[in-house]
């Protein structure tokens, strides 16, 4: 289970704030903190005006490889700005994200070309987030043979099936999981991730279907998730489901996470 | 989702303490309580010594009785005690449980054949609670061919397919959807119920693998549960499932639940 740990994010208010003050230590300690809660890469994303995007993605970049060694999620909804960004990454890390909006692949596949950079792909296009799984399973496909034409193969990219919002989408679960199992048949080893939050728009008590979005994707094979890794609930159903689909041996990881206290704390 | 109430049985510490007390508002707050969070039946189980099961019995459903039209299921491991408190009951009910362990069926079975009474019917036998889906499935199926011959149909049976402990049994929850998925396959329209707190033994923070499990057994299908319908936790897993499996038109459920304070209070 790969872990994109989501905390570093100018969209979430207590971090533009500490954005705007520049408060480095707040920073870092996210990096670090993420990164003990088993963040494989830490997303970082200024959400700022365009005029100063680029140099707060500079600063959040160079504060969070101060602090840890955990390789960066590049996030920004403009493509040139992910590509302008890469070459300040001491290491390969994430490109997030590309979608099939006319210029994204265009600009990012040349750029992380021969490199170990991977890449999350939302099943979205010039038209929108589509609901039914076989639109989603056609983008990804396109997104999918084109990266192969880059020499970028399936390891190197996690597939976003692009939930939709349960409270006015009833059946957006169902196209997601219908989208995973349509790109798995065609593409065996195509890696997935999401992020959960999404899906709770507009919903009271949002955790709970969070939680539970997180479980059922689990079970259908999701291989990484964009999330708090700070957040005990997700640790939680993270170490519960590993365990209970048999992928941990004697409970060592679910044990070991509750007695570092990622969980079950009071 | 058929939710049968857990909470009026005397190996739980504070209910026995209640029964020791003979204390009846306890009780009857118990069957109230647990009614207004969604039961279908109350479960009534003595859990103390044979030579007062029957006595004890027999207060508690007077008293579940008295305080709610919900029906009873009538929970003890003597098939004897079970039988003898039928007629005690205003309605039909749920007898819990049977299994192939010697004597069971044959006592339960003639003694609901031609009544409304449904069951819940373990998979185990008198060598015990196998793990592997294969001979949960055969127990089954032997539960379901002699139900039959007694005019018994899948409607009434709620098959229970006997999950394990997880610390012991890492596939305990795969052996479990393994069993539900052949015997659905050989009899479409058979349900199935579990207890939860059996997989987590011997774990720390039960609570987090229990409502995983919920979560996954509803996922695949399980009908009914042995649940504490007044604990925030199940209806918060309970409610999001159901919405995120699209069966919750518009979240109409999971909204009411909320309002009414059945989970997601702070």
């Amino acid at each position: 289970m790969i872990i994109i740990g989501e905390k570093i994010n100018g969209f979430i208010k207590r971090t533009m704030e500490a954005i705007e003050a520049k408060d480095e230590a707040y920073i870092k300690e996210l990096a670090v903190k993420q990164t003990a809660g088993g963040a494989d890469y830490i997303d970082v994303c200024a959400g700022t005006m365009p005029d100063v995007e680029r140099d707060t993605m500079e600063w959040l970049m160079n504060l969070v490889q101060d602090a840890v060694d955990t390789p960066l999620s590049v996030d920004s909804s403009d493509p040139q700005v992910i590509v302008d960004m890469l070459p300040l990454a001491k290491k390969p890390g994430l490109v997030n994200s590309i979608s099939k909006e006319a210029g994204k692949t265009e600009l990012v596949f040349p750029a992380i070309e021969g490199t170990e950079w991977k890449v999350v792909a939302l099943t979205c296009n010039n038209e929108g987030i589509p609901n039914d799984a076989e639109t989603k399973f056609e983008i990804g496909k396109q997104i999918i043979e084109e990266a192969a034409s880059y020499g970028i193969g399936l390891d190197r990219i996690f597939i976003d099936p692009c939930v939709t919002t349960l409270a006015t989408t009833q059946d957006c679960l169902i196209s997601f999981i219908g989208a995973m199992r349509l790109l798995r048949e065609a593409y065996p080893g195509v890696q997935f991730t999401s992020g959960l939050s999404n899906i709770s728009f507009g919903m009271p008590y949002r955790k709970a279907i969070n939680m539970q979005f997180l479980a059922l994707a689990l079970y259908e094979g999701m291989d990484s998730a964009i999330i708090d890794p700070m957040s005990a609930d997700m640790q939680a159903v993270l170490h519960s489901v590993e365990a209970l689909l048999g992928k941990d041996d004697y409970c060592m990881n679910y044990l070991s996470a509750f007695r570092e206290g990622l969980f079950g704390a009071k």
